[in-house]
């Protein structure tokens, strides 16, 4: 049983149930079934076919299904569907179709792409021993600050006589909410998993997580999966380390899953870039971009080397960047790690050690070096043609530093008293990061659109399907 | 490295990393370490020991941890830390320190169960080539009616100032929002799943669910976790095999990855249920309960069968039903789906063929059947202690009789006019079922409250941590 995908010669029929891109052609002997039959067998159309198995005579595929019985299980009528293969579809209209473009060969691949990136997440975790943490997604606390975000609530603000509960002087009264105060979606689990890490050892969270920011590009959505592992008893090194692997897990793991599928995304990328000017081609192929990725330690350098690296760059001098290299202490524009990654090392990056000015108040502060401003046990990994992929830190562990900056950065203490608990009782080194599964899987798929390897995406005034 | 447990006569610590329930005694030989360090071993203190394994002279363990250096990582005051072990802290007690519970045997051991059932799910699955789908967690579209849902908003409601947009009649206008119209979160990925079933054969789902109820028992939770496959070429009998193969499959997983944390569990069960009158104990342990499920055949019968039964039985003819059997298509209140699985089949059920009026509209109409009313293709199983655990259903594919049941129904056709598109283009068979987890961890864990198997419980008037 399968889905017609295309009928040649009144006579082969490719059919596909949508495990492979590989067709299954079959042999309608010619005279064998009614004209009122084979009419009906259109793109799309489902049928049922029973038959004999038989060696291809054809090319392309080494079987043929010779027909024995054929059943028409569902119409389609070629006039109204929607993706018609002659006029080649634009990603950007199979989007607008979101709900049948699983049916192409393209969102074929990248889905079950993105379905074998997700089972290697759990595997090597599992291997690892690490427990898989569902941690909240409807939060009260908008402690970490990694975001706008969406409200949730169930009071009755939007209707005409309006009922929502007030205090005296006008706001919103939360304590009449479903939760009994205001509630927001979760932008981060990373909180949480510590508490996780601080007695299972190591966890990890795989879920969704959440931006209300009004950005509408091709890196991002509103809402998004996320992979946050952290683990007690490790350092900024154990973690450079353990993210390292596990990329490189995850990106074999399809290698060795969906060949088939990367083969045809490798195409479908070279394809694309035929209408680029040459020096804006991608410099290798996807399949040899995936290997090289596994083959080749990733550079690791600090923060502070690499503003010296971009200062002294060509790029720099000849004032190439939108932003110029100010010097120590600037925040890295994307320009500039694109610069990093894709010009000087041509391959993927561990920046680490950045200014504390610039990173979370939880990141573990280093011991002070002379010459430079303090700094804190950070650590991106920047991935070609991506950008940031993994970000993440050894945690401070140490309370009275933890609380002075939480201080320093206006951040609730007393709301904090759960988190910080962990520092108090047992406070041992610990370090995560989290992997934005949505780059991942572009990185692994090529598809340069986020909104193109996630099934409905959410965007700024888009919430389709 | 790891967290003190206890510590014994000055010499004997029992230290927890969290992998396990099972802690490794480290001998602190007398007079190798200092009074100061000493002192500071309390429990939840964090230690990092070096030394030699030597076999164990006491009993309860095979060997011990001979100390050749000790090192407190983080010390824990034991005049503050919230769980004393004297006192016998009771679930409920560590329920409002979710925080740390994590820390006790009893939650090591249900959030370890948790993970290997999760891991279970995926890997289930993946094993049969289904695909992992994410389906959205915010959603434009309340139609499937499941129940009541949190809205998703940006919208400025809550300043004193109050900003929210309206139209002219009073009501918000929604076209401000951020998706440029009203959302909430999903009580269901099931129809997004039709959607990729009838793409790639058969998917599966697994992620947060929503429910806006104003339900305040040990059964409820406003967030949690479900499973739900899709499953192209698929009717009613095919879904209840692979519902329960599937229950079986994650079963056995946990019975071989986790029996030590499972006859923990059974044990603290036992001791619970020591409290309890001998007629209200379980009637078989918590292991012989799974090992029973895993070994016999879930009773199936349908609605009609069951209804028989119930208004035959003596508890029914004695008026001991709250709700008494009033006849064919009454809704079954969770007083009788017990009194089938407990009572009458002491086995898992799965019931189906229900009335098409107390069922959702997306179920397959039955052919009509002598002297019953309208059926559908619907099926629950039921579990022993849990109830309802499992919900499915052949879908309706026949465009028609879909639409004319929506209608009935006051389901907006036009809404959903990506949902009616797949059975416009080549319509199959096709059937899924949803899992809600928290109670599949429940079954297995033998948990009695909801809130002990999810990290960070979310209820009405409650959101911490």
């Amino acid at each position: 049983m399968g889905w017609v995908r295309s009928f040649r010669n009144n006579q082969f029929i490719a059919l596909n149930d949508g495990s492979t891109n590989n067709n299954l052609q079959v042999v309608a002997e010619l005279g064998k079934f009614s004209d009122d039959t084979l009419k009906r067998i259109t793109t799309s159309a489902s049928l049922k076919v029973t038959g004999t198995i038989i060696p291809s005579l054809g090319k392309g595929q080494k079987m043929d299904l010779q027909a024995a019985t054929l059943e028409i299980l569902g119409d389609s009528d070629a006039e109204k569907y929607p993706i018609q293969l002659k006029n080649r579809p634009t990603l950007e209209y199979l989007r607008e179709i979101a709900h049948l473009r699983f049916r192409t060969n393209t969102f074929g691949a990248v889905f079950r792409v993105r379905h074998s990136l997700a089972f290697a997440v759990h595997q090597f975790f599992n291997d690892k021993g690490f427990v898989y943490m569902h941690t909240p997604i409807i939060t009260a606390s908008d402690a970490e600050g990694a975001g706008e975000m969406f409200r949730v609530t169930t009071l009755p603000f939007d209707e005409k006589n309006e009922k929502t509960p007030r205090n005296e002087d006008g706001t919103v009264n939360f304590k009449d909410d479903f939760f009994g105060r205001a509630t927001n979606l979760t932008v981060s689990g990373q909180l949480e998993g510590e508490l996780g890490a601080t007695a299972f050892g190591e966890i990890y969270t795989f879920g969704p997580t959440f931006r209300a920011e009004n950005s509408n590009t091709a890196r991002h959505l509103a809402e998004f999966w996320m992979i946050e592992p952290e683990m007690a008893f490790c350092d900024l090194e154990d973690n450079m380390n353990l993210a390292e692997e596990f990329i490189k897990y995850i990106i074999k793991y399809a290698i060795d899953n969906n060949r088939e599928d990367l083969e045809f995304l490798a195409q479908r990328l070279v394809d694309e870039e035929k209408q680029l000017p040459q020096d804006k081609r991608s410099e290798m192929g996807l399949m040899e971009k995936l290997e090289f990725v596994i083959k080749n330690n990733f550079e690791r350098l600090t923060y502070t080397e690499a503003i010296d690296i971009l200062r002294e760059s060509n790029h720099n001098k000849k004032k190439k960047f939108q932003y110029p290299i100010t010097g120590w202490g600037m925040d890295l524009q994307s320009e500039h790690e694109r610069y990093l990654v894709e010009k000087h090392f041509k391959k993927p990056v561990i920046l680490n050690n950045y200014p504390a000015a610039i990173k979370a108040f939880y990141m573990r502060q280093n011991d002070p070096q002379e010459g430079i401003g303090q700094t804190v046990a950070a650590m991106d990994i920047l991935a070609p043609g991506i950008g940031e992929i993994v970000g993440g830190s050894q945690r401070e562990e140490r309370l009275d530093k933890l609380e002075a900056r939480m201080k320093e950065m206006n951040i609730p203490v007393e709301e904090l008293y759960w988190y910080l608990d962990t520092r108090r009782f047992g406070t041992v080194p610990h370090a995560g990061f989290g992997l934005g599964f949505e780059r991942m899987v572009q990185f692994v798929t090529g598809m340069t659109n986020i909104r193109d390897v996630i099934a409905f995406p959410r965007t700024p005034g888009s919430a389709e399907f």
